[in-house]
């Protein structure tokens, strides 16, 4: 079992609730060792995991969720409440609680993917990225005092084009694109897919060296289960303004398939400095 | 009053519940003079009413809704619930319910948008059409019968390079764009634009003679409050699949600037034939 399943495994507690832990091994590091907050990914995938417990379908075909308070690693309960149990599609609302309060709020449409109308079938062109050899080790290159946390876990190489910012010189356009998995076995799912929709660092550090990027909402779909591999993420943002910033982002797997999908909207950092040039 | 606040109206009826009716003059009307569901947009703006009605912030920075009965048009409520008002940001999830079930569930998160962070700013390319008197009037191209419901309140003028479909002789590729507005004169405003965020044809008529497209999950950020005159859409899907296709769409106003963004995912439209070629 990997620190993955460990960390987003879910205890059924009866009536729709479920027991769990947000999990420091995947909280966001700084580099003085100060413990952020539990990726925002591993705590989709810990609500999908109380969802897909009771759900009559298989795939969360579409999972919206609204970031109200920043969790801390300790005991936290889900709430899962039924809202349609359908033929086709099935939909749930389901809360990740703390203390009495809400800290993710989700609403999950699950569904069967591939099994209707065949016949229409038309895809994008797939974003285009080097050799996973020329790419950058994220966290080798922040360094070993980052590899603890959530960068211990993941293992991220950046398209160079697009990593620019690591060394103080963003490449001027919130892109960012790279090759994503675990750094312990593990074949994508799912929970890996939800992990997969934000794992790439903000896509502002293509413009600028700003701090910390709080996701307010992000909603993300699944389109096919992921082949074994590599995942391919390629994230924009289209509009950056008043603070705020809109970040998409596509998951493709080592077969070239579209896989998932996800759009957030998020608060522009603070504390590190405004525009670069 | 324009039809349009007329459809969207609601009634507080006390403890976050609020009276409504979804309004048969925004239905779909088939050729035959068959009335269908309601415009789902005309949904959002109604339940975006009841939540703005209490909300400690002026501005839905990100709804999510999940897409669950159809409506029908006699008597509705809509239950608002708050699950956080913060300094910056207000989280409700509210639902639109009709005999006991719920037909449209929706979370909200209301903030002011460019009051935070002036600093940082980008906007990607904007869409291009052609001056609107080249564009082709929907409902007037569909023919008088069609000159009902939902095609009777919005004047809507298609790119002709995405207006092929209209004659049988889709374009091959799944994008949409076009010029919106009422065809009542009234200024674009958070409401406007949650019905102008779906307000297109179904982007895969660019690609295939498909049937009515039931909306699973659209989530929509509004980004700038718009300018008054006519709203620019342009709509594109990346992945056609299985039976269900995203949709992704951007609103810009006349001032040039991008003012609500949307991403759905939708079920491929049956009974009206395969692919197209």
């Amino acid at each position: 079992m990997t620190a993955f399943d460990e960390a987003t495994a879910v205890t059924p507690e009866g009536e729709g609730w479920y027991a769990t832990r947000p999990d420091e091994r995947f909280a966001i590091v700084s580099g003085d060792g100060t413990v952020g907050a539990v990726n925002g990914g591993v705590l989709l995938a810990t609500v999908l995991r109380a969802v897909l417990d009771t759900s009559p379908h298989p795939d969360p075909v579409a999972t919206s969720a609204h970031f109200l308070r920043v969790p801390r690693p300790q005991q936290a309960r889900v709430q899962v409440t039924w809202l349609k149990q359908g033929k086709t599609a099935a939909t749930a609302r389901a809360a990740l609680m703390q203390d009495g309060c809400c800290v993710l709020d989700t609403t999950i449409t699950t569904g069967t993917l591939g099994a209707a109308d065949g016949g229409l079938s038309w895809t994008g062109e797939p974003p285009v990225l080097p050799p996973v050899e020329e790419c950058t080790g994220f966290a080798d290159f922040a360094g070993a005092t980052r590899r603890t946390g959530y960068t211990g876990q993941v293992d991220l190489r950046l398209d160079p084009a697009t990593a620019g910012w690591l060394r103080g010189r963003p490449q001027g356009v919130p892109e960012m694109r790279g090759y994503f998995q675990l750094r312990e076995e593990r074949r994508p799912d799912a929970y890996l897919l939800a992990l997969a929709v934000d794992a790439l660092p903000p896509v502002i550090f293509g413009i600028a060296r700003a701090g910390w990027s709080p996701t307010v909402e992000l909603t993300w779909h699944m389109r096919a289960a992921p082949a074994p591999g590599l995942l391919r993420l390629a994230a924009r943002s289209r509009h950056v303004s008043g603070g705020w910033f809109d970040e998409e982002s596509e998951v493709w797997d080592a077969a070239g398939r579209l896989v998932a999908q996800s759009r957030q909207i998020a608060r522009v950092g603070r504390g590190r400095g405004g525009p670069a040039a």
